[in-house]
């Protein structure tokens, strides 16, 4: 994955109602109206979080009828992921050196 | 981490700049003067960049004598990682059910 979607994907998810709609879809797909029914929002604020969500490939969606279902990608989610835990991954594998290091001289000074 | 911090850390890591100084900060901490280094932008702009790392508590920052050293907080990029790693952990558990099903199915109908 780029920069420029790592960047789309993290500014998605950097809302509060946009991680809930996520959350919402991780657990199966739903309609527009049955994902904005527990925020207290116009459907067309909600629906330009939908439009970002999508645009950010954090979820489909499709029309059936009157109807716009969304689901989630979780391809995408776990893409989202992978940076954070790499840089984890190094920030760890360091700490871990740092202890074993300050361990090593307790044991030493012990001695 | 309730929703308004989680919302300042994936802002201050949904751009690529930020996001390098993290990664380079991963590896051990540097004065800001290191840090600008590769980066072709005038200083006034790269503070506000680490700013903006300070303010999502990302990185820590010193100054000792003229020189402003920055270093990582590991935990909070941790607490950042576990709301994308709860989603996945729900998301990859529901594939898991719905592959189990399939397979369940075509080995029904295998017999």
């Amino acid at each position: 994955m780029d920069y420029y979607s790592l960047d789309t994907l993290l500014q998605a998810l950097a809302d509060p109602t946009r991680r809930a709609v996520v959350g919402r879809l991780g657990r199966g797909g739903a309609s527009v109206s049955d994902l904005a029914a527990p925020f207290d929002m116009a459907l067309p604020s909600f629906m330009k979080h939908v439009h970002m969500l999508e645009a950010a490939g954090l979820i489909r969606t499709r029309k059936q009828g009157r109807v716009r279902y969304c689901e989630i990608d979780g391809a995408r989610l776990a893409a989202g992921g992978r940076w954070l835990d790499e840089q984890r991954a190094i920030w760890e594998s360091r700490t871990d050196r740092l202890e074993r290091f300050v361990t090593d001289r307790q044991k030493e000074q012990g001695r």
